[in-house]
Order: C-alpha cells, then structure tokens, then sequence
C-alpha cells in the first residue's frame, strides 16, 4: 500500500508532547502536507466514548485487564477508522499518545505481564506501528508544576506513579532506539520544538524539508 | 486455589440457553450450592457499561476489532470481579455466554482472523476457562420463531448470519469435545433440561447429586 508518515508522541501529563505536536503539525501543513491530527484514546466518536470510560473519576473499581482492553478498543476504532485510511492515502499521521502510553502506563505504571501487554497492542493496533516516536521528558516535578488543570483518574495518583511511567518511557527509548527517540522538554517552548524538528528531519530527510 | 465449578451456557439468540443458566440455577440453589449467575457481557456496573456501547444500534460504524476488544474488555471486568473471586470461594458460576460467543460471532460471523480472536479470548478471560460449556442447538428458523422482541443491532444481520455462528459452535464442540458439549434445543424446555441436568452429572458427578 502507499504509505504516508506515522509520528506518535509520547510522554508524561505536562511534558508538552500536546502542544508540540500541535505545532509540528501546523508547520507541515505550512508546507503543503496533508496532516492528520489524532489522540489515542480518542478521536472518533466511537473511541471518545471508551475515553469517556476510562478517564471518569467514579470507574474506580476498573480491573486493571479492562482499563488495558478498553485502550486496545479505543485504538483499534482509530486506527481502522482515521489512521490506516490516512496513511493509504500517504497523509501524515501525528498522534497525541498511541501504544507505547500503553506499555509505559499499564505495563509501567500497573505492572501488568510485559508480554500479555505486548499481545494486546498487536491487536489494538491492528499491526499498524508508527515510524517514529517520539518521547517528551522531564523531572515529573517540573511536569506536575507546568499542568494547572483538575486532576483525571489517572492523574490523581501522583507523582510516584509518574516517575515509574517516565522510566518505562526511557526503558523503551533504550529497548527501541530505532523508532523511539527521547527529546529533553525540560527547556523552553522553542528550544524543546526544534528538538522535534531536528529528529523529524532525520527521520525522513529530504520529505520536511 | 480452591475451585467451584464454572459452566458457560452459548447458542444463537432464541436457542434458550437464557431460560436454561436460570433454571439450572435455581436447581443447583435449591440442592444448597451457592450459585453465581452472570451474563457476558455484563453483570457489573462497567461491563453493562460496555454491553450498552456494543448493543446500541446507532454504533454501525464499529470496527470489528474494536467490537472483538470491547467484549474482551467486559469480560476481563466480570472475571476480575466476579467470576474468579466465586470460583476461589468454591462456588458454582453459571454464565449466559462467554468467550466461544467471541470465537463463533466475531470468528464465525465475522470472519475475523482465528488467530487473532484465540489470544484476545486468552486476554480477556485472564485465563479462567469454563470447566463445561453447553451449546444449545436447533435450526435457526426455529430460533427465530421463538424470538418475540424488538431485534437488537446485532439480531439485525438476520438468519445467514446466525447459521454461520450455529456452524462455528457445531465446529467448537467438534475440536473441543471434553468440554464443549452440543445440547439438542429443538423439542420441549422439559427435554432440554433434562439434556443439560444429564450433562452436568456426567461432568461433576456426584457433586450435583
């Protein structure tokens, strides 16, 4: 099939990865692509519903094989729905966040099986892998004090659930340095945007450009 | 642990099984059993949650996968919360489907790679499979037949789809034949319960004497 680009941004609530990839995707539209913005979960009416699931403060007793599955739903809807079409027709695909939040949240964060996680992003994904990724990081202090908004579910468990998501983050930038780039957040706007820019271009050369 | 007894009830819609779980049920109560009965999916406050998302008419749009994780997703909820717990406590779990309606819907009917549903059903059953499985059988016209109510989105694909699902239970029961066991749901409720008493006997023995 044609192809166009899959880029994924990765990283902990307040690193940034939203904004940037915002930005990044304003700048290729600047320059004539056609861009597809999406988050995981979300981004079809379908996959906003499962988000509304996942994210409601009252779902407390959500058995952590659930939460997992139901992220696997939501991405297997936007994939099938909006990602795989775009890419068929060479679009590039810019995500706010796709399996790796997955294997750094649930695996990570909730310590469920490494390979019962890695079985369900096969099929969530429905084999669709991004070709770069990129992971936003910072000290979770300084992540924590850039959010200024009411906690969610998940952000209310803290700061030490963080730090053990950031380190499944730079774990799997370790484990898959080919598609999984680290880019420091810890500067400014524009300082961290031209981290972005650079790996773009590396990434895919001549094609941003 | 220790361990009750787990059976699951399947069958195309009107095959009876629901009117059987519950009087199997009763009788297992009436002997002193404690008995848990549940319907999949569904049967706690999230899994109806989804039961709702996968029943609703309005979600045509649905992926396939993403309905093949939804189910996964329920019923990871409705084991973690129910169905493992009863089971440690040693009681009987009659339940009004379970994973073979995946295997014959979304692989049957929907011609869904084999593979693929194998390792969703391991994920979303943490890995407790019944100890027996009934298959209520019987052609689909009469199933039909039997059928009164407002059809759901499901019910709505009609008789081609239910003869493919009958066929890939018959095919279930063919490649797993220790537990799988195909009860004839064509004559009268009286005969078909005392087809499914017959075979919980020759299953658990005395344990249902």
């Amino acid at each position: 099939m044609a192809h166009g680009r899959f880029v994924s941004f990765e990283g902990i609530d307040g690193s940034g990865k939203s904004t940037h990839v915002a930005r990044l995707a304003k700048e290729l539209e600047g320059r004539g692509r056609e861009v597809v913005l999406v988050r995981d979960p979300g981004s079809t009416r379908l996959s906003e519903e499962i988000r509304a699931l996942l994210l409601d403060p009252e779902n407390s007793e959500m058995a952590r094989e659930c939460e997992l599955l139901l992220y696997e739903a939501a991405r297997a809807q936007l994939v099938a729905e909006v990602i795989r079409p775009a890419l068929e027709r060479g679009a590039w695909v810019l995500t706010d966040r796709f399996f790796d939040s997955t294997t750094a949240y649930q695996g990570g964060g909730r310590a469920i099986d490494a390979d019962f996680i890695r079985r369900a992003n096969e099929l969530g994904s429905l084999g669709v892998a991004p070709d770069l990724t990129l992971v936003f990081d910072l000290p979770v202090e300084e992540a924590t004090r850039r959010r200024g908004e009411e906690p969610d579910r998940i952000e209310r468990e803290g700061n030490a659930f963080a730090e053990t998501v950031r380190k499944a983050y730079l774990a799997l930038a370790e484990a898959e340095g080919e598609r999984v780039r680290v880019i420091d957040a810890s500067g400014t706007r524009g300082r961290t945007f031209a981290l972005v820019e650079d790996a773009i271009s590396a990434r895919f050369g001549e094609e941003c450009a």
